[in-house]
């Protein structure tokens, strides 16, 4: 993508034939804003796709909003490329395959109140919305769950007042740090959902704070452009169309060069110590989650994104995973999202990769 | 170091009589500002480390300043961990070894004027400095040069406006710019120096701009903090005591993942895809530079470094080569400096490993 | 505005029948990005803005583009409070009045190849757009022109490398800079169409450059999101509707309290040495200009702007204008667009006020 | 001052014989750093004018530390000029004078363990230091004490990891954060020193909560280079020399500049609605604090500081209410402090002038 705003990538798809728009699912974009809460080009590239889909499909914007779970993930610091991955889903009355392979689907929860953000019940709703998605992706086993994205909402100084207004506590009065809560939420409430976690063992004081509970699926971004939390689960399934497979690890620092290599071998990739270029180019698509460590340090060493108050340490993190992946993929077209609060480990997060068969 | 005046490591082993404070000829640090006009830590680092010298040597600011040159990058985005490596030189009447291995030497240029940065003037006197070097380091053949670290001025608007009252042109009105036309001019007279370039092929129009011309072994850094340069040269020579072999390589982007594999076997380091936990052990330093491409792409994906107005695109670089090069060696604890202007070619740089036998 | 897409506030005006949608022939706003090259908060608004009166009206994008400029200016810094100003222009067949009053014309030059960005040619091309304006306006003394806003176009990676395709120099690499040769063009280009500048005095080398060349109410502020230049022009004129005056003064530098009270005299507020409260509540609107001399001083002081390297010294000069305009006005909601190159003298700026009569 | 370390102007004075480096009891600095957590620009400032004053004196860093306090406040955006305020007290045998005038004292606190930055027990020991102030000021109605500016430590990463080592709970895990706490336990303190407020009134909940508990004469600031706090103490006295008068108001939002023009009329300037340049003359120094209204809203419109993930919103504020005094008083070389917890009503804070007689 050129810009935000750019769906020209998706329009000559579209006039290929090569995507049936009425098909479409889910947009799950990379764009080129800061990430954080002023982050306007999330919202803009959403703004610009869904005018596209809306003039083509003749939808309206309720219809459209149905169909298509707009996904964008603020943040192209270092060699991140902006661009967008366009999830299509055809319903057909073939059997079932005998091998599992790549599935996604989308939806949506209700709209949160701005005092609901970053609570248990987000946890909840989360929680049942992924187990709705798994149900309708023919995916029984959790383990067959290997990436779920979720975006959810944050809290702007217009909310935090809305709330005070209704004499109601918010979870924090830090716009930004609220990005943080809404994400921990939501990847609490995935884990519930792959029985990762259980919820009874979640109180309102573990989210944001507990890092012992994760989800090694989950991967959730917050935005200023939306109240609800839009989802995209992808699996391997019986009811795939058998042309990619999906398969992930989980990085346990942010640059965990092994966990990334542990991950394109668990999505079918054959190589001993490094994949050679001509594997490589049967990667699709790589998501990954990144952050920095709540300690300040990576591996024993004193890092300063922590106390950098020039640049937040979201940002930090984006560079720095997404720079380590581009490195063995070969390729800087990635997804890696901020804020990897409850998914995976304290300072790593999930990577999932989709491979051609 | 826990901050820009922490010289409590280099204290320590004074203490233990590891280090011998006279024989302290060059500190070679990354400190954790913005690594760009308005980074105070450099400087601030400098002053605690000379008081520091003065005090337990007793010599004078002036007499100091000419047996240690010290050369603070600033800039520790993403994982970079701050920490100063301190080069001693004993001069012994042992006879030369038969095995050429690691020697560093230190120097300066005089100062210069604030019309002069960024000129050929610059370059003309940064190649007189590195031949002295070579010369006192005992290296005849350019080849066995790996890296010369060399920190320049930049221009503040203090400058400028002293330029202007002598009716002098500056190179560049805008400070942040002139860092880059300080550190291309000073990798040009390192080129020079070790011969990969010819003096009378450069025009002062290439400098900053043609990019044909580089260096593969400069490595320069500029500093609010001085008006002439400081010089590191590190290469392996019959003169050096043996202990450790020092290797380089150029990275062609910023995520050349073989680059970084040919340095550390240059250096002496024993594998065959990924080197084993064991054998990087032996790693004693890492040094490179990182830029971004002036193309805006890197594998020819759209990047947005280079059009952010937030975060300067030095930072966004350092960020990138240290995560790839970290990920490797397993240890953020590296020297990355950004703004690699004539050293490697367009978007990439040199990396240099030292590794103890 | 909540955010540069809120389009409420026009909404309302055209439900209650306040404003007729055909009449539109300006939109004027600021939002807030930070106002540099990767501020996407303006394409949002004009996407947002343009979507809304294409809807209402029926309207192609073409037919819509020839109606309404829409210049956008990024950044409010301080206390700005993001807004637009919403333009309108009845014909009518009434006699001029015999008193000049306020009246806005909107226009727009021919597209620029990115090597005509900054240049001679966007010179020419703006001051024939506003020589026009100027007579559609019914304005023959250029004295008249109070205030004329620009919107111009700025360099991307991608337009340097186009015009490297076809051989072509552009005025500068730096993308960040070539916001400020796009708006010194321009500027100079207001100042021949007002005569204050006489187009054979200005040489390729002045745009950008010569700051004793300036026009007093030119107001220009570039964007990514256009490649032609979009044009409103404000002054007092007999075809006025005779409801608002227009004033102006120029400041001399970016805390002049004086000249923004001049201002608002040559309006038409009655005072002493402040305004009253009730007075003060006669103002429509104030735009402003705000730079940060090039000295890097104020008044003397040494100040740090133009040194900063984490933030760009437009960015503060808005919040600095800004901030004293209304503590002055008693009211954050104004207009100051950052970066005066050849508006006002260096370090100054326009400010102009329209007040109910 | 060109550079933080710049002491020249201090030695200047001292070599005509102006200053008695004896007699320095505080110094109160602006800096050029970021004003928040990682600004060594306060640190590197404070290590260059203690060891000039060590040099000057031969007193040991710990003889100096008892005699000098060293206030170092971050953050020059917009218009601000660095620079430093040098105290001296002279103590003499001369009776006290009939009329009150200006005097200024210094003091300290115990160092602080991290777990009680931000807590009551800060509260308790700055309220102890300031009553002890007072007392040696010669002060007995707190109404005449003017200004009481109070540095006080922040919390680092390994700040928050020692608390944990010993299984203390800290205030907050944001390292930024932490200042504001810092700065508002501070401020409380000194409102219960100057009983304009009651100990027992103020809960833990209150400490960066309660915004309707203020002190209109406390000014603090937080920083990295110190555990305790420093404090300096300014009102008019029986004791004082006759030769400077200070007064004060409180602005109540950051564009009052009605209170800007009471405090220069509450300090002894003569005027009317707006002073002239030479009755400006007398002005010594002003120094006032600095914030964003905690409902994102100035004069009912909304503002964006709070939302903005690039410019912490306490360097928007002093941006703003730097240019707003400067504008008033001709001369940015003024002292303005961001973060104004508790120290005036929410979104304003107080003013200090000190005018000679």
């Amino acid at each position: 993508m050129l810009g935000p705003d750019d769906v020209s990538g998706l329009k000559t798809l579209v006039d290929q034939g090569v995507i049936n728009p009425e098909e479409v699912i889910a947009i799950l974009g990379k764009t080129e804003g800061n990430g954080c809460v002023n982050d306007f080009s999330r919202g803009f590239s959403t703004f610009a796709f869904r005018s596209y889909l809306q003039e083509i499909t003749g939808k309206t914007h309720s219809q459209l909003s149905k169909q298509v779970a707009f996904v964008m993930s603020g943040g192209t610091e270092g060699v991140m490329s902006p661009h967008a991955v366009v999830f299509t889903n055809r319903v057909t009355d073939a059997t079932p395959q005998d091998q599992k392979s790549f599935v996604a689907v989308s939806g949506f929860t209700r709209e949160f109140l701005p005092e609901e953000i970053g609570t248990k019940s987000m946890v909840f709703e989360v929680a049942e919305a992924v187990t709705q998605l798994m149900d309708s992706a023919g995916i029984d086993d959790p383990k067959d769950v290997h990436f779920v994205q979720v975006k959810c909402p944050l809290l702007t100084s217009e909310h935090i007042n809305n709330a005070h207004t209704r004499g109601k506590p918010v979870v924090t009065h830090d716009t930004y740090k609220s990005m943080a809560y809404s994400r921990a939420a939501a990847a609490l409430g995935v884990g519930v959902a792959t029985r990762e976690l259980n919820e009874v063992d979640i109180s309102a004081h573990d989210i944001g704070h507990n890092w012992g509970l994760y989800s090694s699926v989950a991967s959730t971004s917050s935005g200023i452009e939306l109240m609800n939390c839009e989802l995209i689960l992808m699996g391997n399934s019986r009811l795939g169309s058998g042309e990619y497979w999906i398969g992930h690890a989980v990085m346990q620092d942010s640059i965990d060069l092994q966990a990334i290599l542990r991950a394109l071998k668990n999505a079918g990739l054959n190589f001993e110590e490094l994949p050679n270029p001509r594997e490589l180019t049967r990667i699709a698509s790589v998501f990954a989650k990144a952050e920095m460590s709540s300690t300040g340090t990576v591996r024993n060493r004193r890092t300063t994104a922590l106390t950098d108050s020039d640049i937040n340490h979201t940002r930090h993190a984006r560079a720095v995973v997404s720079a380590v992946i581009a490195s063995v993929v070969g390729d800087p077209m990635i997804y890696v999202s901020g804020g990897a609060e409850h998914q995976g480990p304290d300072g790593g997060g999930p990577i999932a990769v989709i491979v051609s068969q």
